[in-house]
């Protein structure tokens, strides 16, 4: 290995994560000019296959053929991207030199509270890492030159920065109502009947209501730091028939006004490179995040009701898995933290 | 015209709300025996060209020309059913036989206070009629033998009954939250660049937040009269890439059990023909209810969050639109409810 | 049993076939009057779950137990579909009563030359049961009193009568192309990584390209029987991102004109009760046909190419199964053949 | 002007096709490197409004100003893209300096035959340019060093280059029949009736059958300029539910085996930078090409049938119009042909 080039495997290559991670990698400028290079691809049942079978978008890597996921096969690269099945990355993350940057999409490392972790995974809690959500305050130093660090959930991405601006200043009540329409691929890629496209396209549905969803505990754990006080999170994920982006409505109640909400709001991110405070009158669709790795936001006070409405748009695969993966690899090798991320969409 | 036959008329023919109200008629076991006759079709710039060019899945009816939408066109029947825009209702009501049966799918007569109506509608109110929503409490007597009804807006016929029993209860704050995803088809058939397939497919997005939309107004109208108290209404419609359905998540504050919460609901509905409770574990899909008159609904409390959760299902051309209508027609003119509507849904 | 009621089971009542099929039974005229009564609903490895949690928009049925698919289970009833795997259907129906009137949904009876079933499904030919495809020329005799009937497949069913009529009069050569667009429940409920909705949402994929599907035998051995000369088929299907539908576009050389194509076509199906050929100018959608047995058609010469262009539209799971499978009944015990059977759409 | 830097405008920049060359310039690597630069953008109704209003995917142009489209606003640029309604394109490049590059991507100047326009358009012919298919064979050095370039249409683009090789090798008979299903953005931004979501999705259906669709003469006389014989040309295009894609079934009698055609195919296009030849028993997806600038191609021969198969799948909106205008562009200016265009696609 040349001292110049980072090289990156990918574990879990023929799964929704990985596939983006190495659509981001295939784009990203230090792979042109040679100071990147993607190294093993691996994978569970699909072992052995090329890579076209199951990524067929890929061109460029087409022929690659995917070996097992073993500790060996990921060895001796400077980052590693985990795309596994929950449960599966501690294991994983030990077997791995302390050096190499491991950087994890699966759930394992997200919650900070062990009680957290048992009562939603119900099994041991595998510790926490350093969360890959740059935009939370204080979190580009935690992430600079890190060696091990869990990309958020979906659902918690764009939750979370939809509504840190307002919990942070106690704009709001520390109460919070998020409902989440995801396309498809927020699921993953194992089959299952409910998820075959008949019983998909046409529908719409709640799943994992009251509390249920595994993402409620990662969206309160990050919005009562931020609030230092304990946030009541009602979290309700609806799955529509799209195959890729997330829109979240996330409503608390206020006395503020509009313009006070959206002074907040100008204030926090107005130097965020992905986050996109839309004009007023203006609201986001996924549509125009998809394949971009930027939040495109609203935020307006309904006064008649007293309720502060924030809606968030984001690709689930891009900002909400792959793209933040890249995001938090650039910090933590030293690239540029935009690199290689678009906030450029693909619609209509 | 036989005394034994009841005619039919539908203004706005070639619209959606009218080509849905006839699907159903051309189902209704009183056409086959020839108690329900079809009239005048009657449509605006559509008037002179048949059917089959709007309607194509209603073969029944292909060569029926429409005609235009004039008081002596809809004269001399029974029932009119109008689809028009909003602002076209009054007049045209004015124009009939108060002892015919005038049916609106449009908002001018759904609001009762005008200041609601000009905050919303910015027009002069026409007035209120009976409210075609027979399950509300005491309205099956309402509309019985009603000569004007004003059929619900599809958002809040979904809203009010997810809602109705917790709030009429007490079981819940009187500040309540919808968010409420919806198909296309919801929009109408006005020809618009923002409703474009292009647009729609593969994208969601919100419209109208912070209480801009128009239904807003009748979800609070009929909460509040059931709880004997204000209720506070936040709504945020979203848009989502299919045709037809409404999923309305709904949420407000809470101490009840989910033990609790379940058993006012079984009470409420437990003998409505339309409105189906699913049991615990079971959730909503919109696929369930295509072209059905059905509601499934499904409750549960957040402990930890202290939320109530309500998630409805509707057909918003069906049980949002065609279905109450005729749900209504049937009440006012004595056939049974239920007839010519359907629990079964057309899935996948 | 009452002599007066014809009992039914549905072997596969999990299934997308065996959900159809119950879907227009509930709306039978015969089951409201008595006449028909909806006995064993059995399935493989869902039995013991109840029919709401696979088939929730049937709520009349909602709490019915599915039984284990056995004869025994099936025994005693008048009428039994089945819709189960390939090559299941011949020792079930084996193993009931020869005065048992079973209608088979899958393909072990559609063909009659055991090479051809050798060929394409490479195990042994059951035999060859009469076709339930009322339409062809003399079969409505041969469906009448029948005891066995082999539902044809979904894409041969539009095929066929799309091609009928041109290949029966010469009007074409014997030498067809069918490119047939389908949506997803097409390929049934097994869940399979490329049919999840993630996969066909936002895609279209041809698949079998080059004679490879199935169903291509089965549109050759109808065609080539009215021709009285072999008939070549070049057959493509594609799967679009769509529920329900198939939209069969096929093409033969011809030196007719227009308008003696479309003579033909009216003699042809000017009595027939689910086969509509729209006037010239409009084009058949799958969306009209949802949830109907109806087949939209249009007819047409390119001049310029010397090609007869045929396109005919259904819906897959209604026309091309569940109800072909109750005409095919109604016929077989003597009810209207038309019965529960709608050819209103449920659109948009 | 810097004499290192190439200046472009974008006529029609709120259209589908402007917005795509817009996000393939956004990404080219001559932007980043200062070479190229974005210069005037303009509308016809939508002058006056921002580009966000219209293309809120393409956040670093969010605030630019729409300028009426006129020959003052396009002037001083170096290279000017078209995206205007058929039969604006003549007075306007009429009206640019002949030492401009203009680029059309609509239909006026690709018919060499001012009967094949008259028939199709009902219009005068304006004349031909060169033609921007650069995989044609020796079409590369028409389009080095251009100034007037007409983009193909999207449908002729896929099925041109579907049928290329098989047609000039003499392969198959000169009579070929192409059904091509498309996605809704094909269609263009102007508002009508039966392109809204609600119409398109859950339904097929063909239009312009016969030969009415315009893009036939373009595809018969490229391949009739190949073929060095007159080829007839019957094509079918199918409107399916997604935003973008297009996948192209093309059929022609040969005698040729499979191995022979996959032979003729490996050859004509080895090196061809944007067709990927997929392995046989693969098939290609409008899915795994989206926002990328390949053709996927799978060919194959129905010996049973005799009948030649080739399936092709592009972006209607990239290859299929702004990725062929910039690889046009790129070809003309002096650029490396594959700048600024990927084949990798935005998958699933």
């Amino acid at each position: 290995m040349n001292r110049m080039t980072t090289t990156v495997a990918v574990a879990g290559a023929s799964g929704y994560a990985g596939g983006e991670i190495l659509r981001l990698l295939l784009g990203h400028p230090r792979l042109r000019s040679g100071e990147l290079e993607i190294g093993a691809l691996t994978a569970g049942g699909n072992a052995g296959t090329t890579l076209a079978e199951h990524q067929p978008h890929l061109l460029p890597l087409a022929d690659r053929v995917l070996q097992e996921t073993t500790p060996e096969a990921l060895a001796g690269h400077d980052v590693v991207f985990l795309g596994l099945p929950h449960g599966s990355s501690g294991p994983m993350a030990d077997a791995l030199s302390p050096s190499t940057l491991v950087i994890d999409c699966g759930a394992d490392f997200r919650l900070e509270d062990p009680a957290d972790w048992e009562r939603w995974y119900g099994s041991d809690h595998a510790g926490h890492w350093p969360y890959g959500l740059p935009e939370l305050p204080g979190n580009r130093e935690v992430l600079t030159g890190a060696t091990r660090i869990a990309v958020p959930g979906c659902y918690p991405t764009v939750s979370i920065l939809s509504l840190l601006p307002a919990v942070a200043s106690g704009l709001v009540e520390p109460h919070v109502t998020v409902v989440a329409v995801s396309g498809a691929s927020g699921a993953g890629r194992a089959p299952k009947a409910n998820l075959l496209a008949a019983e998909v396209i046409g529908s719409a549905r709640a799943y994992g209501i009251g509390g249920a969803h595994r993402h409620t505990p990662e969206i309160g754990q990050a919005l009562s730091r931020v609030a230092e006080v304990p946030v009541a999170v009602s979290f309700t994920p609806v799955l529509v028939p799209m195959a890729r982006g997330i829109l979240a409505t996330c409503t608390a109640r206020t006395t503020a006004s509009a313009a006070e909400a959206r002074a907040v709001y100008e204030k926090a991110y107005d130097d965020e490179p992905f986050i996109h405070l839309l004009p007023d009158g203006a609201l986001p669709t996924t549509g125009a995040v998809v394949g971009s790795n930027a939040v495109q936001l609203s935020v307006t006070v309904d006064e008649q009701a007293g309720t502060f409405v924030a809606v968030g748009a984001i690709d689930n695969l891009t900002k909400g898995t792959g793209g933040a993966a890249v995001q938090s690899m650039n910090l933590a090798v030293g690239f540029d933290e935009v690199e290689g991320l678009s906030t450029v969409g693909v619609a209509p």
